[in-house]
């Protein structure tokens, strides 16, 4: 069983929230990009990914491949050619994240109409505040 | 069933990844402690909601209070008394994730000590560039 007792007040909000530490590893701007574009598309180069994720510059792709490299997510295979050839690949702990991604991709296609009219009514109030 | 074709290079990830505005929703920082606390909690005032949550500052709960209220996630009572009382709910939709929520939490539960020896092993070889 999932212990979700809450945490009283912390200095951090990992320890506030029993998701919040996954979300750090998980979520974080480009992070789901790359995994998702490493599990649809299986192994591939550092050039092939940056095209596929578009407007990620190589500096930040970089970042972001090493930190999930370290966290375990993704595997980095260098091969001592000419010139040398860096392949990607995502690991099974980060094939484990597939049904995590596909719940969110249907939460998404069930609500996200549902945020959007809740935006637009609250824009079209004027005694709301502006968030 | 969830579309989840591949979007090519786009000059937004929100585009690049079909799951990605449903994490710019839920996944921001402090907004994932926040529904967790009126999931838990059920309806509060805001100082009940800033003690429950820790570290956060009353300027950040009341800008992550207002889009979560913006986007469908929270509604906001205002008790016309004296002194004014407001309190603060999590809607329907709000609610909707819980089962996102407990799949995360099952994840983390499952495989973050395998995120941490991953990154003990990282850290502990000279040859990996630092992250």
């Amino acid at each position: 069983m999932v212990d979700t007792t809450w945490r009283p007040a912390s200095a951090d909000p990992e320890l506030a929230c029993p998701i919040a530490p996954v979300v750090d590893i998980v979520f974080s701007r480009w992070t789901t990009p790359i995994l998702w574009a490493l599990h649809e598309y299986g192994r591939q180069r550092f050039v092939e990914l940056e095209r596929r994720i578009g407007a990620i510059t190589p500096k930040v792709l970089t970042q972001r491949l090493r930190r999930l490299e370290r966290d375990g997510m993704v595997t980095r295979t260098y091969h001592a050619e000419v010139p040398p050839r860096v392949e990607y690949e995502i690991t099974a702990l980060g094939r484990s994240l597939a049904p995590l991604f596909a719940g969110l991709a249907e939460w998404g296609a069930a609500h996200l109409d549902e945020v959007r009219g809740a935006r637009d009514a609250y824009d079209a109030d004027p005694a709301r505040p502006r968030p």
